[in-house]
């Protein structure tokens, strides 16, 4: 974790006697990084694949695409697969690292603020079925994760938000004082201070692997990650995974289920309004879910489907008190419904 | 390890608290085995999935209609996936069990012989890429495993034949007085004496497992499984998996492995005459190899794809001794051809 660590990068290879390297990327992130990354590769064999900068890309075909070019030109087992850019790269990268040949070793470095706080943490990787998203998967962790804060300065100010719902969520299901402290710094964070930034993405990847170490395979407290993930993906889902990005929907979902939260008398109206207040600001505008007759039922099917539920039950993560959140599987779908309705908001 | 088993599974299932079981079978095992393990689950909500019975269905299309009958009919983490069948669906049904929603349980019933000492055992799940075999897979182990020697009553001579291959080796790599058990048992194999079965089965699987246990992830002594699968590969994939079956083209690469041994004077005249006679009877005819004037450069560039090749170099498991074998990776490639063509047999 640091500034300008390519040069780290080089020598974590050299060190351990790394020579074939196949990078992952989109064609974003290519444009900005990767020939400066590149420069530090030069006594390694290396490989590029470039992939279109879209959830679309979490898919079967891609991956057989990737493959494909592996087996072509000659990868073997002794090759490490390196991930440049944000969660979808990362999971594509992953994915095959951990399918390709039955497993060869991979290296994160995560371009964005979400991959660096979120899902470049913790070893989940995946691809989305249809419109079911991360679906198929594993668990695969990289041999390195490089977190670089000084590559999320080219980064707009959605990318910058969508990083920031999993950072107030982590506040929200661990740590009130760092809820306070994030939403305090939130336009120093839009303005990449990096000190900031480096404090908040510490604390982060530390409050993350603290959950996930305990339970790798998430089956228990791992759970509490997937506040505001339940109804987030549903609408996520719902409008195609690109009106809203993650940490948008993220966003909007932890917002739905505070209401639910408070609905059934789990928090009190302060903490309600507390929360509800510094999340309204961060989105664009609340989805007109309501305005749309069939949306309710369509959004909640898909979270039927969810693949957190269990023997059929809708899972759901819920804030209890500041700093702490519980897991229920008896919500009332009516009440889900008028959650999403948003006449609350 | 027993007969009669089927009881046995659903007492397993039972005492385990599963309710949802989703079987994968192919047709050819479906018409013997299905209707009576079915009659065993009727306290448990049962999906069935039935392949063709082909290496064809190997491939990441097949699994990607599986992962979609999962998703439409709600199948969530509380699944059990029930793989009945030979290594084919073992295979497909572990690859399916170790990625769908990042990991479900499974449970192995192999129905071949092959499956029952090998495929079964290890935690190796794998699928073909084009000609190239078990590029994609990962290592993902059953929560149990039922091996049934009456489940091998209906094999025919062929398929027996193609676990004798595997057994006859472990014999070579690992246990001199095993190998010469199973050779002076050929014809009991045969008629499936069941005693004669359950013994061989019994000391194959310990024999895997004691290998297995020390390198799950197939990187130090779990190469000496190899041992004719080098060239096996390369007979399986050019021959396109029909003309010979798994066992008999790792019995045929046994045999080109073994004299590639003896030219390198690895063993002498008698151990390699003791070998070669005792293979050259399990197979219906040597390949053509010779024949074809293309044949042998393809051979050798399958055999330079595999994946168990290391920074470029073929490996090869060849007998040092009686119950023995060491691994190389500097074998000329003239040699590779002058055994492949065949003129010594």
């Amino acid at each position: 974790m640091g500034k300008d660590l390519f040069s780290n990068v080089q020598e974590f290879l050299n060190k351990n006697n790394k020579r074939s390297i196949y990078i992952i990327t989109d064609e974003n992130v290519a444009k900005i990084h990767l020939k400066s990354l590149i420069s530090f590769l030069s006594s390694f064999h290396v490989g590029v694949h470039v992939l279109e900068p879209s959830e679309k890309s979490k898919s079967l075909d891609v991956v057989e695409g990737i493959y494909g070019d592996l087996i072509e030109n000659n990868y073997d087992r002794s090759t490490t697969i390196l991930s440049l850019g944000g969660g979808v790269v990362g999971d594509i990268s992953g994915f095959v690292a951990s399918t390709y040949l039955r497993g060869v070793d991979y290296i994160q470095i995560p371009t964005t603020l979400l991959a660096q706080v979120d899902s470049s943490i913790g070893g989940k990787v995946g691809l989305d079925f249809g419109k079911y998203k991360n679906m198929i998967g594993s668990f695969y962790f990289p041999i390195a994760n490089f977190i670089d804060v000084k590559l999320l300065n080219t980064l707009d100010k959605r990318e910058l938000t969508s990083g920031l719902g999993e950072i107030i969520k982590y506040g929200i299901i661990k740590d009130y004082d760092f809820f306070k402290y994030v939403t305090t710094n939130i336009s120093k964070i839009y303005d990449c201070d990096e000190n900031i930034l480096l404090n908040i993405v510490e604390k982060s990847v530390s409050i993350k692997s603290e959950v996930v170490n305990k339970d790798e395979r998430d089956k228990g407290i791992r759970r509490i990650l997937n506040f505001g993930h339940t109804i987030g993906h549903g609408i996520e889902s719902l409008f195609g995974f690109n009106t809203y990005n993650h940490g948008e929907a993220v966003i909007l979902g932890m917002m739905y289920e505070t209401y639910i939260s408070k609905e059934i008398g789990l928090i009190d109206d302060e903490y309600f309004n507390e929360i509800i207040n510094t999340l309204i600001n961060l989105v664009p505008s609340k989805p007109n879910i309501e305005t749309r007759d069939d949306s309710l039922s369509q959004i909640v099917d898909i979270i039927s489907h969810d693949k957190k539920n269990v023997n059929g039950n809708i899972v759901f993560v819920l804030p209890v008190r500041q700093g702490e959140v519980e897991v229920f599987d008896d919500i009332d779908i009516e009440l889900i419904k008028s959650s999403l309705k948003g006449d609350w908001l």
